[in-house]
């Protein structure tokens, strides 16, 4: 069962508390290595215990019999009930709502925010982890290829986007990592462009950024290509050209020990050269896992110290407002010292359909 | 624009504070009407102010222009301090993270829970609310029905799931209400099936259980039916002829004034003279609005009285548990003192494929 048993160790011990009590389903995801939509995890100095209503206990106690892991027939209510002897509770504070708050309170708790302990926790990944996020990138990638000759003139964004979620989905997907973007023409030049009904016309950009789950986690990739080339989009090729240098820097340059902000350099500081780094405006890249948003940041201000086993975004990219926008994203891990891509197999290229 | 001052003034009153503070999102969008994936709104005595971030500021703007909703470039920073002044803010408790309540209280306010007062706001949709139901059932049974031909021996439940999924995006949906329950034989036994790997083969019973949001609105429906007729499911076609039976009681007999617990006697009182009350596990149905659960609730407790203007589901269902499993739902509206179906395009029938 992975390293479960030091990682229960050290997330009780790091909270600070009695007992962490959690309810969000990717941190129960994460202590138990089970799945669930419902379920509450007590972890104490003494055992953890994961109480699975009958949708989930037969399947729960199957998988996790011989692991750290006690699984009790139970819900909300038998959850509070054995976490009463449990005075301060470490909760995940961003992802209890008010009203479980109170529910506490009425039990006579205190609560810490544990959410700390469980990003740090969760910020290098296990074998485990590393395959499934592969997994992902690889059904993410797959359902592009597919993608391509499907993409036809006249089409919407929103039509291209549900098109790629079925592929994934048919891949073995469990499901989006986050609502696919996809801009067509000028609606690229917004970076967090929301999908709509624009049709897609000969010679316009593509932008897609797009990710499934698989297990629970996440992959994240972003490609900018042409529809056609109708001759009209020089200046695309040649920032794409540009934008694709800065993305492949980062793969070559980023080593274990350096900074989030000195990854972000590596990116950025080649875009100033080409005097395109004031149309750079986000981070660099952001860690990957059971969420699509996690640590390390590779940001001007990522304090994070990049290790092996984490995984994290490159994606630079250029925003010219209402002109065009570009960017190239992969998903990338730190092994033996250096970033490695988990996408292998699709083109970044300006290609053009 | 409808209702809207009303509807804020009295949403102010009932919730009993100096101010209102909305961050989540469906909520937002019932009160300002505007669909924003960020964004916070500050109900006062005096205004109701709608901070958008650059991404939303000028479609908001246009859109809001001449309503009662004052548009603000701004986002988390400029609402909170806008707020200040405000000692005492209502929230809606089961939609706000400890981490945002901890924020609040930074600024010295004092909170109270406005979801009761949402939840009766929201019991009685207006007409624009119910056309937008009403699309996001049509979406639902055109999908459906695109996806009948479609289904073939061999096919996951999965990728049956994804591909009605696709076919209502491809009609204009914005997404799923939830997660779509596609179970195949057995399977159709747990209420809360999760969609999973199972194969189809000739001769098992199919129970769909699904629905599409139509610029934020939801719809909710099932069917169950027969791939192909194996001459081995005459249980199966006896107890659906009951369950519809039931389903279709409910259309009839349901009238402004009752209970919810009155309309689901009327099913639950049909299926016990059958022998099968025993076999109806959960309630007949419940509200159905921006949220895909909602009040009315239609329950053996069900306290709300039903009347024009309100949405539910209706779906009675039988289980038996590793035999079968048959449910069959629409989402219906009160009109005139009576309960109507949104859906009139699919068969309810258990057809045969």
């Amino acid at each position: 069962m992975d390293m479960y048993p030091e990682k229960l160790r050290k997330l009780y011990t790091e909270a600070g508390a009695d007992a962490v009590f959690v309810e969000c389903d990717f941190l129960r995801r994460y202590l138990t290595d089970f799945y669930s939509t419902d379920g509450f995890v007590l972890l104490t100095a003494e055992k953890c215990r994961f109480f699975a209503d009958l949708r989930y206990f037969e399947a729960a106690e199957k998988q996790l019999r011989g692991s750290a892991i006690e699984v009790v027939s139970g819900g909300y209510r038998e959850a509070l009930e054995a976490a009463k002897p449990y005075h301060t509770l470490a909760v995940p504070y961003p992802f209890v709502s008010v009203s479980a708050l109170r529910l506490y309170e009425k039990d006579g708790h205190e609560t810490v925010d544990c959410m700390p302990a469980f990003k740090r926790a969760m910020l290098v990944k296990t074998e485990g982890e590393l395959a499934r996020i592969q997994r992902a990138c690889e059904i993410a990638e797959d359902g592009f290829n597919l993608l391509l000759p499907e993409i036809k003139e006249g089409m919407t964004e929103s039509e291209v986007a549900a098109l790629l979620e079925y592929n994934m989905r048919k891949l073995g997907a469990s499901g989006v990592s986050f609502d696919t973007i996809c801009a067509f023409g000028e609606n690229g030049s917004v970076p967090h462009y929301e999908t709509g009904a624009r049709r897609l016309k000969f010679g316009d950009p593509v932008l897609i950024d797009f990710g499934c789950k698989y297990e629970g986690y996440c992959s994240d990739i972003t490609r900018t290509f042409l529809f056609g080339d109708d001759g009209q989009h020089e200046d695309f090729k040649r920032v794409h050209e540009i934008v694709l240098t800065a993305h492949e820097l980062v793969k070559e340059k980023t080593v274990a020990g350096m900074s989030g902000k000195q990854a972000d350099a590596i990116a950025r500081d080649y875009l100033r050269e080409k005097g395109l780094a004031e149309y750079f405006t986000h981070s660099l890249g952001h860690g990957i896992g059971l969420q699509i948003h996690e640590y390390p940041v590779l940001s001007p201000n990522g304090e994070d110290i990049l290790e092996n086993g984490m995984v994290f975004s490159d994606e630079p990219g250029v925003y010219i407002a209402g002109k065009l926008g570009i960017r190239i994203e992969d998903s990338l891990f730190m092994k033996d010292g250096k970033a490695v891509s988990f996408m292998t197999r699709t083109s970044r290229k300006a290609l053009i359909l």
